[in-house]
């Protein structure tokens, strides 16, 4: 069993800030990432799957491939996107970095089949990462 | 004379979108970046000053105090902020990477009296920064 | 589950030496770590916790509460400290990398409550890093 | 039990192509990796072996020991070399990162006495790794 | 005139050999670079233009317009190529990083007519880079 | 004229103290860094060298031997050294960055004869470098 990553790139916008909160409270949890206007991050994501290598390729996915399912998956719907307008699964739910990995597991799960998803990791400044192994 | 440069960071959102022309134009032009809903950098700063170092303490500047210029002076005005609607001087002109190099250095500029300032580097993604050495 | 990391900064001197050891054992097993003036690293500390992410909020844990923690029981503890002579944890232990993160886990682990600490990650050079996991 | 990892360095150049498929299929399958003329990376490894800390020198493994180790047996056969051509381990198998990274387990393991072989990770281009744990 | 700086990736392979010489010469003088069967690195490329920012757009230059004009005429032209093989220009000379880098700003000069080309800077290995300012 | 840029690397410790001066006045001006115990960093050093590439070899100058020149002038004199016990050159003059890159000139410039050295540039944290430029 190999473990193959690969990472993509995104730039997003976004504001932590629940409706049914006061602004004191919203400033108080959230801090600076309150600010109604929005504030954004480059995300890198890094999806890790895993298999035996094929034997006659070596490749446990061809990355290529695999950068071709991220980009569709992750890339065209978060990519200079605000994720509270423009993301359907964020309109009612917060676009932390939490809920994110969660939901890019979702996305990308269903298009591998030769190898098994292992872990969605998502650095939001080079401080600050989550992962997700699906469990 | 010795250079010496600090490192801030500060993460905004902003979007390239000019009124006065179409919605077309300014995706043609702009790309994704004219996303009316915003997108956000992990913006890093570099500013670079020059002097001959003290006699005494070996320092072009003292790079605590540079740091505190810097985060007074360009983080509590950028960090968390939507460069559009929160930052006075880009409510009538673009906060591209050039544009807010600029500015930086005008911030910054006076507050530098014993040691010159020599650029203003930004970083907005791995791939893209600009620098600006003041003319 | 989700694993949330933040990193943190701190620079220490040290050096690895046995008193109860010639000169030469010294500098046969510790080579030029042995240098009794002592020498030092930017110490870079990755605090991974694990937690499912509050329905609300959607965090493991303020990233923001996690950094003043470690700021306070590291940082504080360790920064321009020489880890021999001013950390009383280390007057009788030596001070490799090893056993500075087992120590960040005994300081970090009973301030976080509602969230499990998993991981301790100290990079000691861009060469050299090590992860304790509390077993 | 801590972890610790060593990373070293090296340059090779390899293609992608099996003999006995069409060209048109090697490219099909491999894209450009195919060229004939072989293409190459900047490799980085890096090596995790795990042991409970010595009780006096603190240490899992000294540092120093694993990268001569490292050298030895993956850099002296690897860096500077046409995976293709000069290594005997490759030449009837392709020498993808996947292959590559299960041949460094074998070299290393035999080597590694007290403490034991975590994790053997390669990183090809910032974008793409891969990691063997053995098993 | 603010200076806009834009980094493209690409994998080369190369042999560093002057057929004139004899074996031990090459050696003598390329070290492993002389490996007559190739070695490879990922480079990255930074090309810099300077411009005072369009009035308007405030753009030096639009840095997705730059970006496909580096693919067209760099990466194009050298990824996942043998520079000794498969690109004209290094036949008959070196495809050393100094001579690739003079190249590349004789591909990039004609197609840059609103901004001037100020830099191109090319990167070995973490530890060797060129830069040349065409002049 | 290219210009070729070689980074080594080294492990110091040092303290930023004036004997002549208060222990709050040194507090005051060098804040933690006057620590009496020492901290320490892990410095990069990049040193930049610019010639007209040679006819035959392309080369501005061998990178392998511009390394053996770093190691034997630089890292040999700083490695694991205390520079206000360990190195001549500060025992009366403050170790900082500023004045470590003027020394590191000193050092490099009699030994660089078919190049000229252009830049020598320090790297303390991740956020401060220096530059000296030998004027």
């Amino acid at each position: 069993m190999v473990y193959l990553t690969r990472r993509e790139h995104f730039n997003g916008a976004h504001k932590l800030y629940i409706n049914s909160w006061s602004e004191e409270k919203n400033r108080e949890v959230f801090g600076k990432c309150a600010n109604k206007h929005y504030h954004g991050h480059n995300f890198d994501v890094y999806v890790t799957v895993k298999a035996v290598p094929h034997a006659e390729t070596g490749f446990v996915i061809n990355a290529h491939h695999l950068s071709k399912i991220m980009k569709r998956e992750i890339v065209d719907r978060l990519d200079h996107k605000n994720f509270n307008l423009d993301v359907p699964e964020f309109k009612n739910k917060l676009g932390t970095s939490e809920n994110v990995a969660i939901q890019i597991w979702r996305w990308m799960e269903p298009h591998l089949t030769d190898c098994k998803l292992h872990c969605v990791k998502l650095v939001e400044t080079e401080n600050i990462y989550v992962e997700y192994f699906g469990e």
